[in-house]
């Protein structure tokens, strides 16, 4: 069985019950290792009336403070940059065969004084290779060209040779075909009338299939038909411009089944695709634990292909 | 029963054979009028191998050139735009009681030098009113808080007065309550770390609720988790700050049944939701009716409101 690393997100969302009340099933799926303080863990474990089981394996990092359920911490912004931290050396030097996160909470990065604003951002970081972000289920994937920036500072990342370079690195790490690439502007532009960046995205379609010798991707794709019943016959896989403009459709079709994967990377990262659900944590709704066990058995998918 | 003027669309698309196709269940709701020169009426006949029916009502308009099916021209363009400014026209004299209008290209308009984006564009002028475009069905509608603009523009037009004066806008003309009311970042800015435009959206929130002296409005809701099936059971009707926010998820999941009304001005108008669909337009394959039809009922139901 594969050894996967676990980093427990914000200790304050729902992470930790996820992987409390999960721990049977990914138990025999693989041999988890929880990266959590004992101390930390004994607290979430009393909070949540949930016993620890006997052989729920941990690899304990310092930290010294009290879980505060569903609220934004220094302290726990720290403890899950740690736990994450210690999940990607654990996978760097191979003691791991991937690791799977737990959602973290951005802000507490921030106040933790984290310079990065997500797991992805971090990774490209500590490897020095543009991870690529990508999200969905076995129906649809969704790639991001840009992740975790404001709306406003989007249009100007549109580059040629950028988009060509990533979908370049998209098609070697997945050999996905038949990959939609959707356009920024409403219309994809409607041939320039609301917007020009289709054309930039137009040449680094071409830029791209004529490097592949291949017509591996298509567009530029009409963003707000891209997803519709008739497109994904056509497609499973997509690259959007930007974050939200690929994932409120995925999330309106598959919010229960989506996972995360960071591709183009030495290491195999998986993640659940949904936050810390503040709203509901250490509450009496339970959250959905089906994006965690598909991101587990996509990491062991990922981990077995490589070995 | 009601007369409905029907504006045709761009001719080269597939306006033309949906109103052939559906004028026998369409008579059956309404006394439909058709706006469209007699001889391109004639030739469209011609080319689709569709008889026109002898009680097809139409209001001629001038016009003297060939259709070209699925090709932008001047000619279509300037056609289209006189078919629909005509239908207002009789709509603001009360000669029809709504109406309903069939695709546009955008291009064409600006090809035959028509300074409006699209049909919601020309109505704000028109009548000098705010003109407020929703799009939908009755499981789900989306109002857009600005549509046909370029990515690029979309933040600068986040302020709090316009904003503010939208909602209030869009709550007088429909009396919905429960809105959701989306921000304009990934993860709704994650408490300034991803944008800040959600204070001002968030203020306008709180502004409008205090003038209306109701909870009618709620957020910033996180867009890329918006219309996850949790929230479609919390909110049936959405404001988005941008045309794909909303309308990419409106038509994953409800492509077929969607329409676009126009609200806030004296007139009532609905339209359906696609485009001209150049790439099946006078070809084997037949066009679905199913937004038009909608649209057709919502006018009457509309119109049946206000008399």
């Amino acid at each position: 069985m594969k050894n996967i690393a676990i980093s427990i997100g914000d200790i304050n969302g729902i992470g930790v019950q996820i992987a409390l009340i999960s721990h049977e099933k990914i138990k025999k799926l693989c041999n988890p290792i929880y990266i959590i303080n004992q101390t930390i863990l004994n607290q979430a474990s009393k909070l949540l009336n949930i016993k620890i089981p006997n052989d729920f394996n941990i690899y304990n990092i310092d930290a010294e403070f009290s879980i505060t359920p569903s609220t934004i911490t220094k302290e726990s912004g720290k403890h899950s940059y740690d736990s994450f931290k210690t999940a990607v050396d654990l996978a760097k030097e191979k003691k791991v065969d991937a690791l799977t996160t737990l959602p973290i909470h951005k802000k507490a990065w921030e106040l933790a004084g984290i310079k990065y604003v997500g797991h992805t951002d971090m990774l490209r970081d500590y490897f020095k290779k543009e991870a690529i972000m990508m999200l969905g289920c076995d129906k649809m994937y969704v790639a991001l060209y840009t992740e975790h920036i404001p709306l406003h500072k989007v249009p100007d990342q549109i580059e040629k040779k950028r988009l060509t370079q990533f979908m370049l690195d998209f098609y070697n790490s997945t050999q996905y075909e038949n990959i939609a690439v959707l356009g920024l502007n409403p219309h994809a532009g409607d041939d320039g009338v609301l917007g020009d960046e289709e054309r930039v995205i137009n040449a680094a379609i071409k830029e791209a299939n004529s490097q592949i010798g291949k017509e591996i991707f298509i567009g530029s794709i009409v963003p707000d038909i891209a997803f519709t019943p008739y497109n994904r016959e056509r497609f499973k896989v997509y690259i959007a411009m930007y974050h939200d403009q690929g994932l409120a459709a995925l999330k309106a079709l598959y919010f229960d089944e989506g996972i995360n994967v960071s591709l183009n990377l030495p290491i195999i990262r998986t993640s659940v695709d949904h936050g810390t659900a503040f709203d509901i944590a250490y509450s009496n709704t339970s959250p959905s634990n089906t994006s965690y066990i598909n991101a587990i058995k996509t990491a062991i998918r990922l981990a077995d292909e490589q070995s």
